[in-house]
């Protein structure tokens, strides 16, 4: 892959050119990365609305057909929505391609136009699961968190200790892989993709179940082990040895940060409240609480922890104050304009060529894979069972739950494949583990709240019900919706 | 200031990890454009909200305020949100420089950073600018538009032809400019900023008002007209003739896309709203709706008009839908988001250092530019006069609405300037004329509109009184005072 990183870099400096050329390069190519992105939009909102309808009518979570949706526009079949990664420079990207015979896009302008709007649209997915997260953070309760805390923590540690243990063993074991790969691959096990989980939960409205709760806090603390088994593993990949000092590092940052944001943020929230009560301007209340979002999620990047973390304990600290009504409602049009852009973004990105069994080099991949998703599975179903003090508890749910590896995994295997430690069919079979994991979750956390539903009062029947009228009804009616949930604050 | 860089560069790379260089490039400079991002947007929604309260408290209009406040933290004076124009390689913006700073960011990824940053910040205010003209599409009466078609049409034409000729003819008469340069200030003279006007009608609930709807259509007009004659002074200014064809094209492509797009609209809207009605998954109004307003503005920009001309479209036709409530609340939260950034930019990037007479090479430019904002304010005021059959209209309002040039100005400058037509002088005169006018034009529009008011029976005392309580409700609630309007539709 080295090979082409050099063209990528041959055209970096081409970014600080004289003054006039700059101006009509700008000139030229500025309305064309604005024709470029609202392309790309208008195809991502068309692929999460017709996946998202589908999976609806057969009755499967909305967000997995969005992530298949994407993948059917991605780079695994129509290459309409493609990403500079890999060294592709868009000569392989229908839209680019469309967009050079419709906008007389000149070769001069190409690579940098490609370049912008991949930018462009990376950033907005970006945003998306950041206000994402700050909806779930919204829509979730810090006591109530605070309270499964215990269990949360317990969940997302054997979440992490579990399948990393079989995993890596496994592979040395049964596929004889050497130690290094087999620890990388073992920690590719390990991450949650909170997104996901918590999309289903909120689709489903057991968002502020007990279960929902644990859920998100085990994945919260599961994005933050994830973080630091990666920076492990991307050290040891790297030179053999783990940088003590750089893990030390993002623990303490990681623990510093989670509970300083929090314990600071309810110290502030009711000043900012004050503040948009004084303010007379539109938008008073949905700015200030984004300032407070991107600002916790700028904190967070730059200490190298994820943004997300930081949009969430943002969302968490302003469930508590008397904006958090408004606030949510006000936030609704914004992520739904906003979230899908994410999950269309990652299908896309994801190549599901290396689940073609027909071709030979996938093979040993896939038998790979085989194992890895049973570890995936098992390690993570387990969790269930570390939930202690909560009689009646939808243990399966949780462990169900904690299933899904998405983006995070993804991370894992382009770290791998870039440091170059696994093996071509090794690095396929994290990505199968991903894909499958993160498809098939969705699907299978439905069931297994829905089994517990038809338990209790709340019959299916009024389920599909409620769920035709959350369709029916205009967004904004949506958390009246989430409020009348019995188990709702 | 240039100087700061090199200690931070020489003590950034003990961070940078050796690996693959394009995944150093990419793993690093992916979050870190996040980062800056993130970093750029509470800029410009502090800056916005500062501004826009300040003005509010001292009965100016916001939008005002966000432009100066632009101007505060943009290239003019704290330099923290500055973009590539001029060849600036972010060695100067304060944001980088914190950035690098806060989020070791390494001197390989820094010109990358910058201009991803820059990129996908001036596309957020490009989406932005669209969501405005789409929201007041929404607002607007197409039938209303229709009916003051004519009107529209002789006051944008009279509003372009009278500074067109007063400006030119000074400049040869008073300053003698040789010809070209002054038929391209003449032409700079021409543009009305359909935006700020348009923004300033609806915080004072004006928009429906048919002097609202005169100006919104004449602004239109005129924004096509700006266009072709931009077109024109760009090819005269290039190689001293005009390409008539061209000319021809973009007369032609425009009035088939204006007239065509809001007949094929009218047409399919309906399809549009079974198709929603018929859609079970969060969002489906909204995302159908931009979909739809976005290929309307990509066809727009690449057949070389704006963008914001096929939102506008697409609004309209939206308008006359039974969605249309509903829609025009789901988008005030987005456009609430996405507007301010679009203000914020503009001042940013204006440099008001031309305005300082204490630097000598200014005050040629200074001269001029009191000539030209003499005939940039008549020539438009002169467009109330223009209006036929309207018994006791406001021409006087309508002949201030068309004043501010804003960012349309900016861009006739900048081409200008990159062509090289313009001396030193003439162009600092041009950004003067169009800096005065886009800043007085908003206060002068409410004093005009207010006097009206206290003629009516509508007593400023209860504008005020409203203007309260719209800070106070949140922005959901604004469409029903502006439906309470007497003159709403």
């Amino acid at each position: 892959m080295t090979w082409v990183t050099d063209p990528v870099l041959a055209f970096i400096p081409s970014f600080s050119f004289p003054a006039p050329l700059l101006a009509t390069a700008e000139a030229e190519s500025g309305p064309l990365v604005l024709a470029g992105v609202l392309l790309s939009l208008v195809i991502v909102y068309l692929a999460s609305k017709v996946g998202g309808e589908i999976c609806a009518r057969i009755d499967l979570p909305p967000v997995l057909g969005e992530l298949v949706a994407g993948v059917v526009v991605g780079v695994s079949v129509m290459h309409l929505l493609i990403f500079p990664e890999g060294g592709e420079d868009g000569s392989h990207s229908l839209l680019m391609l469309f967009l050079q015979s419709t906008a007389n896009l000149s070769p001069v302008a190409f690579p940098q136009v490609f370049q912008a709007q991949s930018e462009v649209i990376s950033t907005l997915s970006e945003i998306g699961v950041i206000i994402l997260l700050f909806e779930i953070g919204l829509e979730s309760d810090l006591k109530e968190l605070l309270r499964v805390g215990m269990q949360a923590t317990l969940v997302a540690v054997v979440g992490v200790v579990t399948p990393f243990v079989l995993g890596t063993a496994g592979l040395m074991v049964i596929f004889d892989v050497p130690a290094v790969p087999a620890i990388f691959a073992g920690a590719a096990l390990t991450a949650t993709s909170i997104g996901i989980t918590a999309k289903v939960l909120a689709e489903i409205q057991r968002l502020s179940s007990k279960e929902g709760q644990i859920i998100i806090g085990a994945a919260v603390m599961d994005d933050v082990l994830g973080i630091i088994i990666l920076a492990v593993v991307a050290s040891l990949a790297r030179d053999g040895k783990v940088e003590v000092g750089n893990v030390i590092y993002l623990i303490v940052s990681a623990a510093v940060f989670l509970i300083g944001s929090i314990w600071v943020g309810r110290l502030i929230s009711p000043l900012l409240v004050d503040l948009i009560n004084n303010m007379k301007t539109r938008g008073q209340l949905l700015l200030t609480a984004l300032m407070f979002a991107f600002t916790l999620s700028y904190i967070a990047t730059v200490i190298q922890l994820e943004a997300i973390l930081g949009a969430f304990a943002a969302g968490l600290i302003l469930a508590e104050t008397e904006k958090q009504r408004d606030l949510e409602e006000q936030v609704i049009p914004i992520a739904d304009m906003l979230v899908p852009i994410f999950f269309v973004v990652v299908g896309a990105r994801t190549d599901v060529g290396v689940l073609n069994p027909l071709v030979p080099e996938n093979r040993e991949g896939l038998i790979m894979a085989a194992f890895l998703i049973v570890v995936a599975f098992v390690g993570k179903v387990v969790t269930g069972l570390a939930v202690f003090g909560q009689p009646g508890i939808n243990r399966l749910a949780i462990g169900v739950g904690m299933v899904p590896r998405g983006e995070v995994g993804l991370v894992f295997a382009a770290v791998g494949s870039s440091s170059g430690v696994l093996s071509k069919s090794l690095e396929a079979a994290i990505i199968v583990m991903v894909i499958l994991t993160t498809f098939l979750a969705p699907p299978l956390l439905r069931v297994v709240f829905s089994r517990e539903l038809s338990g209790t009062s709340e019959a299916p029947a009024l389920q599909d019900a409620r769920t035709e009228a959350v369709s029916l009804v205009p967004p904004s009616d949506l958390v009246e919706l989430e409020q009348a949930e019995p188990e709702a604050k």
